[in-house]
């Protein structure tokens, strides 16, 4: 197992949480220097929370850092991040962003590489499967999710 | 005192609130119809949040709201978004962005009117005294705040 497989792993069981809790199942990890600093997952349906995505949750968690710590960490993602999220990485100059899938959702990756952040995409079918069953079973979360409406 | 200028005072009420916390000096206001559904200021210091800057904590102190209702709204924020701010807005297809001030910090406004959102600045004195005062009184968390060391 890679180490961004391994770290994909741990955002995948955020997500999976976030599936059992009723939510959207989408998971993060901010890594630096090999170790995590913090995990985090979608928070919409459990907290009634309209900016806690997976990545902005997880870099919450990761609580204040200097900048130079967010300049050399990986942030792992188990879908493409949205605007939102996006514009979290590049406030904090995040050099790389590694995303489980981005068949389901796509919107930023022009945005992030033209900023010049590496973009790794795993395409794994675990987080595929998870945004799947997502847009069979809970349609209208995941619409709100994005600012849409089903 | 025009609708614009209303709302404004309301976001720099929160801003002036955050300075006397001591943290910083930004605020926002979520107004939909005429009708104010949220105001919010950045927590940085107050919360140890790295996400909550002025507009995002008044996105979450609206609570979950319908895609309709974001994409009929204005948001007023003393200060031109950055990143993640503007990207929060472009998740939520927020049509108009009113900001009291530009001068201190200018990242995202190219990105927001390419991708259709109005931007009316209104270079108000009292956003641009609150952020003077912060760069020369409390410039680490400023720097903190946009992803730079002093």
């Amino acid at each position: 197992m890679t180490d961004d497989e391994r770290f994909m792993a741990l955002a995948i069981e955020q997500a999976q949480l976030g599936w059992d809790e009723g939510g959207v199942p989408i998971g993060a990890v901010l890594v630096h220097d090999g170790q995590v600093l913090a995990v985090g997952r979608n928070r919409r349906v459990q907290w009634g929370s309209a900016i806690r995505h997976g990545e902005t949750d997880c870099l919450e968690n990761a609580g204040r850092q200097p900048a130079r710590v967010y300049r050399t960490s990986v942030l792992y993602t188990t879908l493409s991040p949205c605007w939102m999220c996006a514009g979290t990485a590049l406030l904090y100059d995040i050099p790389r962003i590694v995303i489980g899938e981005n068949r389901t959702y796509s919107v930023s990756e022009d945005l992030l590489r033209s900023r010049g952040v590496e973009l790794t995409v795993l395409d794994d079918p675990t987080c595929l499967g998870l945004m799947d069953k997502t847009l069979s079973e809970r349609p209208e979360i995941w619409a709100e999710d994005i600012g849409e409406e089903v």
